[in-house]
């Protein structure tokens, strides 16, 4: 099946059955896929939002993987090919028997039944590497952190939850740059929002401070009229610039500022939400980092993939 | 998906990749499947066929099943539609990744990754139940051996394989006798072939003589010429018969005596294996029983199924 095929026939629906609306949430390890999801999902709520981890496919356990020459960025390490197939089914309404990698053990446990709801996140390291895969999305995002802060998310995460030494982190960071570099970083060229948390390095911030956000929105979707919405007074905490990408291809890029009072994101938010003509108000699920801070830029950027889905829906339901 | 739009998929082809012949062996649990099976795959050779087992798509491991209204056969203590969704990959050339239920823990465990060879053998309680499954196969079987055959099959395999007790084997039976009358023995009526290993009655044999085989074949595939392969000299040991089914539709009726001499058989099997026109010589697997016993009724049984895979993939082969 090409990625053709699959457009074409996501476009012509599976039957009858209305297709949920596919999102992808792409980047390395410790990028911040799940804290984005989460949001989403508590704002549509979990019975209308199915969210699928596309980093269970895993080839091997992790004891077979001890004596091989790659890691699990490599796509030869994964079943990318029951991936793709997956995301073909999830996309036209269809339900999956999903393998689960248990982080815990390291061990390819009992497989998921897995329906899609209204719509499907889908995060992970590969989501974006095909063609096929692509077409089957949506909306397509890609979070590139600098490397430190997400070696220090890495790090925070994977020694207090999934039971590793910072030696053994680091070491295994080091073994995956390569296939970083190669496998899983070309998959920003594919994304129709690329998504940057980071300190404002002009003003001598550094990761500890409190990150803003840098969006790329590629004009591959069609985006929230921002240039309207960020009108003089709110600024200062917020801007919209032109511009080109390292590719020369022009893009759309927002800063949302680390600073963001309460009081500007909320208009803005107001304003992306009015342009979808939905009657409830802006969910008020955004932006919590760890179920506690609230974190302005996190909420808007969540807010904008938020008006992508609804959009998505919405055109979806209309035409067919 | 329709099981016409199945049908139709297949013929079109997938993109150039050859489709595998696909046969189904349905039958009740005990019913001699996987003997049936094996002698297949060891005819054409296990890297020409694979051979895939439609019982593990458990949608509760045994520890669940305790507390459930429904036996293993009951639709609903199954992911039939994900069966059917694999199924429907295999026949296209598809690889999947398998569900894996193991019979000695009763657990579910790490799925299988699975591609379809040039043959695919698929032996189950359901690989018939639905209109879509019967769409994926080019040639049907239902085993139905009398009941008592079954349980006395059924009761040595489970008490020496499966470390049941007879008491547990023949309470489960009982068990399950509604839901077999109800979900698997309906599948006969969609098989282009029955099977049934059976003493003579008229003759006085029972349970613990050597068994002959009697099978329907249904116009619904196109079969060796039986009548004129089966002439005077051997009739004794094997005959043809037209007669009406139990529903009254007409079928060919072979019986293959168990006291059929291995002379006799090789000529049968050599006349059915000359229409095929193919260079190698009739396959000396066949009609093994635990790989020691030879069986004639077995041997030309299977002989005749491997007579429709090879003209099956001919047939497939030449049209594209």
């Amino acid at each position: 099946m090409t990625d053709k095929q699959v457009t074409i026939q996501r476009e012509f629906g599976g039957g009858g059955r209305p297709r949920p609306i596919m999102l992808a949430i792409a980047g390395d390890s410790g990028t911040g896929k799940t804290t984005i999801t989460a949001g989403l999902v508590k704002a549509l709520g979990a019975e209308r939002m199915t969210s699928v981890g596309a980093d269970d496919y895993h080839r091997y356990d992790r004891e077979e993987r001890k004596g091989l020459p790659f890691t699990p960025l490599h796509p030869d390490c994964n079943y990318l090919d029951i991936m793709e197939q997956h995301l073909h089914h999830l996309s036209l309404g269809h339900p999956i028997l999903k393998p689960i990698y248990n982080h815990d053990t390291g061990t390819l446990d009992r497989p998921e039944y897995v329906e899609p709801r209204e719509f499907v996140i889908v995060e992970g390291l590969h989501p974006l590497h095909s063609k096929v895969s692509r077409a089957c999305f949506d909306i397509t995002v890609f979070l590139e952190p600098p490397e430190d802060i997400r070696i220090k998310w890495k790090l925070a995460r994977d020694t207090k939850k999934r039971g590793y030494t910072t030696e053994q982190v680091r070491k295994e960071l080091e073994k995956r740059e390569p296939e970083s570099a190669e496998f899983i970083r070309p998959q920003r060229a594919s994304a129709d929002i690329v998504v940057r948390f980071s300190p404002i390095e002009e003003r001598g911030e550094t990761a500890d401070d409190p990150l803003s956000a840098y969006l790329l929105l590629r004009p591959t979707i069609s985006h929230p009229d921002l240039s309207s919405i960020l009108s003089d007074d709110i600024r200062t905490a917020m801007h919209l610039k032109l511009r080109r990408d390292a590719d020369g291809k022009p893009v759309d890029s927002v800063h949302i500022h680390s600073y963001a009072k309460r009081e500007e994101t909320r208009q803005v938010e107001q304003a992306i939400w009015d342009e979808l003509g939905v009657d409830e108000p802006v969910p008020d699920a955004l932006g919590m980092i760890d179920s506690e801070t609230r974190d302005e830029p996190l909420a808007v950027t969540q807010l904008i993939l938020l008006y992508h889905l609804i959009q998505a829906r919405k055109a979806v339901d209309t035409n067919g």
